[in-house]
């Protein structure tokens, strides 16, 4: 079994930064349900820049985690077996060759039916990591935690940046897209119509403000509702939450929920839905005096792994019945 | 047409740091409707010092604005035109000449018809921007959002700091003060009856623990009763919403509203006044290390144009009827 | 009589920093109510560390208090005399040699009949400072607001550190552990039984998740009927509030309350206990870039001093009668 | 003529952050001779990125700048006449894209028989630079200050990025490499004879060792030698300064020359030479929390506009004689 | 006798805020040889703005301060005895009041016999404090480490801030301007005989450049033979080092002395002089973020106070003979 | 072999944080010249404290390591074998239990004839592992550089701390005093008569004034005639250096020497030594905003290991004759 270290024999500052001090790896083992993986890329940022070292202070700040998730009742590691794998080997300044090389490294992952994390790196990472996950699922849905569509048909002239991946993920059919839905839009658009095209396009579509009015409950409901028992994948901008919360992200969107609200509706919006990865994208650690987008950033990430678990615990529940 | 470039042309980040990349215009051309407008002064503050830098770090945010605000359901810039008019030409160090140059530089502006929308600045500059709102428009009501009230008598023995300005404008009856209403007041007082005072002075208060109590929609409903159709001057003290929101201030009250109540209450609560001034103040970059507290401003103030831009359609649909 | 200087004669940034500007007594003299101390204490810290310089940094963000408490309605210097004592001698490096030396510091303020207000320092001073208040007083009630129980058994085979003080006061008998709550608890936990097995120790232990579902009101009561007329001491870990509010402290948790419910809650839960102590722990200047946790902090002293004000009034008013 | 407005009338912060306060103006008028033109790329960075910051924050801290320079005994703006044209359109993520703009934006400007000072960005676009320099004034000699010698022949397989510019242009045909001269190179290297390959090529190039060996006077001399009477295109990348001068960078090596020994190699290196054109890059704004990076760099940029300064008073003396 | 307690019994972050953890009285006792005390005025900064949180950063950074000066050769303890008198109460916004209070203030330390080391604020405060000097010594010399002269004869029309202190200072005739000398004087200048004009005010001047050709020991000498036996007042403002050393000033010039010379001019050119006062002006701590220019600006009082020391040491080892 | 990826294939910033990316092994295999070892210790620190984040900190700056070292002609891992052997498990707040810790987990590293390079942790942690080095080597030469002697007997009654471990070595019989040599003391002292009582242990002692009097090439000399061919151990205290190149560090000194200064007597001082191990201490991240001290110390370890490389290559060629 891969699993951290006990905090209270080992200090959590000591050690070499994995993500909660997992092991390192760079083959696959048997037995393992979750990698942790890096994407240091930048270069499809259109606003700010530096999320080429959103792993590294991801991980940094994921050191405060400890064994047992009280909120889901769920110590992963009693069910589940999980590593870091270190980072892709990305190339920055070149954003097709950089996808080729995420979508061989996210493979090598998914093909060995292991479930994979993404750490970014700007969003535009995210499609070739649903080219990844398509090769060997299928079309899967997909959860977007997000202030922003990501999904403009071009910037200046060009396909691929972090502000287009939804819609080329789209065109490309590596999308469930009425299973698909996106929460938490907001913030000022570049046209009237943006959220409505982007509803055309097949997505459901919640505002920061719907939110709001619905409740974290509802839309929990309404995420549920929407995947069932497709195999989804799950992308969480941090810029969803509010500067307040996650000052260190690339496009920040005031007017935002708070982690509280953020954090009931990962494990009540995504509890029990048939997984096949996740990403946590946009930390961007020189925005971040106070490490608190990255430690944010972490926690989601162990929600994730808690998810993970518990869908493990059931399986094995209903196995040993 | 006076408006800023297409972000999907040339990148955001790209460009001399004027508001939203608006043009830069000494002279104030026909058809404006809106000047952004620089006031670089923090001599009157009592206590943290560095508004001064406040419009540079406000206009550096700004940049992150897009064209459309789809909850308020405005383009502004299909129905207004307008310019970013600089920084007028304060006297650091000495406040009763500053005043007069600001309420110059302010007459300009107002002279034109033009609607001003100045970055402070500390709060005492607002007493200024009050005299050359009333020189042309009478007095005029005022909604003020902010923790203080602004209205104490003086400090360490003198008229003019940013404690000072609303007891001053009232004794210069530059206000309706029967049509004027204070929003967010909190915090640790001078004394026992300094709210009572503002109270007896005229204004309507409504203190942080009533907003909470009354809610969001209560609130905006009386600032509407209160102002009716009133000409109205607005003035943001950032220092209303909560230190986690905005720690970059010069007097952080804790325990206040969250952006995301303060732009509803900007919305519902101003939405279809008739405005002939605005300002953003006591933005102070220094204490705003992950810069959240300047793009608090820059959106507040994207709320206060696409006001403007609502206004300027009602008022052509009505024209074109 | 001893209080702070007004600060609209005398700037609030000009003078040595003490605490709310209070006197520096290193005697402390007839009719003095409270004494603020210092206790720059961080060797307990299994994490981050850095608590030493908390005393500094609180005591610099106290000074923009000021005389009046509107939401309690009590100016606590017409009813009640303080100062600072300055900072107990503490010993780094060296945990039981601390201890000693705090009691000792505490005993000294205890046993004039004044009430201590303790500002950290990490957890770990607590239990220094409940074997102080218990020489005097026999076991008392204690109220800790706190994202986590710091009741863990031990530390890498020590005894003693920020994480047990708790344990190790109900072992020494220090509690009246019946009379006892903890507020706030959240996070991740070392076991999956972390938080039942302090409440078989008697506490009563009230999650962060607990909080949003009963409410701030429902919680105030609780913390009420729980304490009664015990005597009891209040120790406040600032990670109790979520890190967008409080990020320099040194193990967030993030999905916490707002400093707005933690106001309320230290104003209605405690309004009218019998105190014989407070403290206010775990501040880490270095992760508090915009000072805005060691201003929250001070505001929660405040708090403290208020409450303190208001029994003396109520006190005064029943022997006038 | 083009030039600030006076500091003692107008305070150095007030304004739009244009360089040094000049017009900015997207036009080029007769009889201006020099441009500060910003361009922020950065995709081009192989190690840290966010150059795309770096004009706007040399602007901002250029403000500090008065119109004498003491040292070279000139004050610019009685001899000549400048303008801030803004900032190239550069396309994020897309490097030959951006080469194209950069190229067409600095032909306009060199076109009209203007001095270009470009601010990056990163160093890549010294190579878009040198097409437009060359497009019209053919091969041109280079200084280069740098810590490195940016002649590695590709990364990751990429032909362009900030490490490849010098070579490109000595493939382009861009420069008088036997005019050229590289000074300040230190560090480690990727491969053993990295130095001595750009030798090869044809740069004179002078370690950090040689300076501090030779002297600043010799080094001075040598480049004077070097470049002679040919055209000149002076390019300093900001890392050429010791980290504790200029923390703000991509790539820091540590051990490099003072701010002061850099200025008098500026002053004495670069007096009288013939120039075309000059840019100063590698300004990182997010690693530059004291702004010293972007202040040395705004002085360097007054230095180069103090040395045009200086041949036109030459100019005009020896026409009015 | 007065002095800081023993840092091997009680660590140095414990205690109140006073400088070296000095004694912080009020009245001054018999037998005290010198008076730290704060100036927290900064209403005189014409760029930046915030040295009213200068005293309280020094006396944080001063903490680091150990009993013996070792290339001094003396533990000034031994022979003499200093308190920290707090600030004096400025008024923020209002020059010519504070200089009353100021004045005031220094007249009560002058007035014992007491040497005042004052802690600024901007340089504006020395003229309030020469006024003092001057009451009860009648003209003395100065010395003056500064980037910049301080002798503009006004700024935006009015004769008071911190670019101005000498100018006035030399028409109200409150030093030996014959006996006075200017030391490191650099950077851009508002005219082209900016210093040529302060050297006709009497000044000696020695520009940075001089320093350096003439070396450390030469400056010293002429510091040395400049004063003489007059009586003197040294002041010593932050922004003679370089921007490396002492980022947090408020006109920062770059190409300055090292903290290594500057320490060695205080040493050598100082030693043995007939202080009369001295101050430290013109630290910005919120444009210090590794607190080093708070950490040099305390270690060269720690100097002043050697330097009184060493005075002391050889009046007593007169007398004994 | 073990050697970091070559970086133009991966960008340096890709990949989980280990020394110079390099292979991170908990057992030793065979052929391993050198292990870098992080011990985040940092209970030992009188003043301020943070240096438990040292090691992180330094590894993240190391990525920027290129394979050459050009001054000393030397590719490192052309001759040898490195890796990074994570950090040794330290008990936080023990400083007994923990030395226990360090000096068995440094025989480990010692004990197969590897040489050790320890990231730090405060200076308590070299009187580990001089005990680890003792074991298998007997005594052994120490060359410190450092701004403090760390030979004070006691700090507030107890013998272990980050000021005390070479007065404590030289007690235990661990060094060859008369071999051993102190660079770089200055800063104010507790007692007169510090440095004297150093001498008097045996060490020699070289001020900071002197290394500026004698000349970096003579205190190279020196070292080297102090050492001769006696087996060594390098102590290497950050604060060695200036602040304005150093400014995270827990004692920082003004007036020292620059990194310039300090590599140059790493490289002349120590080529050809016969080194047993090495250590970098005092690096506190939490006071390093910019970065440049962690860099600064990557550097330095850089040279260590150039060193390590230089001695292998000068044996092979000798064996290979």
């Amino acid at each position: 079994m891969y699993k951290p270290p006990n905090p209270l024999e080992v200090p959590r500052f000591a050690g070499i930064r994995t993500f909660w001090r997992l092991p390192y790896l760079k083959e696959i083992p048997r037995g393992v349900d979750f990698a942790v993986v890096g994407i240091p890329f930048d270069t499809g940022a259109s606003y700010r820049v530096g999320a080429r070292y959103g792993p590294e202070a991801i991980r940094s700040q994921s050191l405060i985690l400890r064994s047992h998730n009280p909120v889901l009742g769920i110590s992963p590691f009693e069910y589940c077996s999980g590593i870091d794998y270190g980072d892709l080997p990305v190339v920055p300044g070149y954003i097709e060759d950089s996808y080729k090389r995420i979508e061989e490294g996210l493979s090598t992952i998914v093909g060995e039916g292991v479930i994979p994390i993404a750490l970014g790196g700007d969003h535009s990472i995210t499609l070739a990591e649903l080219r990844a996950i398509a090769r060997r699922h299928d079309p899967v849905a997909l959860v977007q935690f997000d202030s922003h569509t990501d999904t403009d048909p071009n910037y200046y002239g060009h396909k691929y940046n972090h502000g287009t991946p939804f819609i080329r993920a789209t065109e490309e059919g590596l999308l469930l897209v009425d299973r698909s839905i996106q929460v938490g839009i907001r913030g000022s658009t570049y046209s009237k119509d943006e959220i409505d095209k982007t509803r055309r396009l097949g997505f459901e579509v919640i505002t920061a403000e719907e939110i709001y009015r619905l409740g974290i409950k509802e839309v929990a409901r309404r995420i549920q509702g929407r995947v069932g028992d497709a195999k989804v994948f799950v992308t969480f901008d941090i810029d969803f939450v509010d500067p307040a919360y996650a000052p260190g992200t690339g496009t920040p969107e005031v007017g935002g929920p708070s982690s509280r609200e953020a954090l009931e509706l990962v494990r009540e919006g995504l509890k029990g839905l048939n997984f096949v990865g996740f990403d946590l994208v946009e930390v961007y650690p020189q925005y971040d005096p106070g490490f608190i987008t990255a430690l944010l950033a972490a926690n989601i990430v162990f929600e994730f792994i808690s998810l993970i678990g518990l869908n493990k615990m059931q399986l094995m529940r209903m196995v040993s019945r």
